[in-house]
């Protein structure tokens, strides 16, 4: 692979939005832990400079859309997993806590309409206003994304 | 769900290594594209700061490593799939390629042991001292992580 020099090689840095999520959910409190836990449908409105980087997904596609959960504590390395103090603490690595040092969430769904800038996705779990750091498509023979 | 004030609330943020992956991969010619596609393992060395956040994992587990791809080129919106010319032009959010505005990979590993602050890990396609930014279970009832 022929690689110009990198721009910002040498470590984590800065991740810039591409995009926010439009939904019904306001607060966490009414978030589901997970999509599949009856989450609704959002819209994904896509940053102006990013649009061109859709090009090729469409209604029907399963994607994977990569959050940033701004309202995660990061100083957090342990929890009761799924918010339950009978559990015993747990390392959240080893869990899917939204806190944690860089709180990155993953979210699987399905494309319903695309829009110009902005994409019907769901079923997801986060709140209004989360931004999207990162979409891929989920690998057609490796269907374990 | 209760919250103290986020810390880092309104945006994404700077990401923070948690952990450096040291692969037998040592320059990205070397790299499949996919891990399943004849990658090794590899080790993957946890910060001092985020090691008690690894509690819970055992060898065995199915995991999701998030790496930031530090050579990637950011700039970059369209590709050529799998860097085949004759492959249309795509959009990065459409493709797995590397190079997108932030360059996270997503790899799917099994843990192989489990030393004091290192996880043996793989297959995994990254080269070596890629930074590692998140660790999250395969959920046990999503198999789609």
């Amino acid at each position: 692979m022929k690689r110009q020099t990198p721009k910002h090689g040498g470590g984590p840095a800065q991740l810039r939005a591409i995009g926010v999520i439009r939904s019904s959910i306001k607060q966490g409190s009414q978030a589901p832990k997970q999509g599949s836990e009856g989450a609704p449908d959002a819209w994904l409105e896509v940053s102006p400079f990013a649009v061109q980087a859709l090009e090729g997904l469409v209604a029907g596609d399963e994607i994977i859309v990569i959050t940033w959960l701004h309202q995660a504590r990061r100083e957090v390395l342990k929890v009761h997993p799924r918010s339950d103090p009978k559990r015993p603490l747990t390392g959240v690595f080893a869990t899917r806590s939204p806190d944690r040092p860089n709180p990155l969430g993953l979210h699987r769904v399905t494309v319903r309409s695309v829009a110009k800038n902005r994409l019907r996705v769901g079923p997801i779990e986060v709140i209004d206003g989360t931004p999207v750091v990162d979409i891929k498509p989920v690998l057609p023979r490796l269907q374990d994304f």
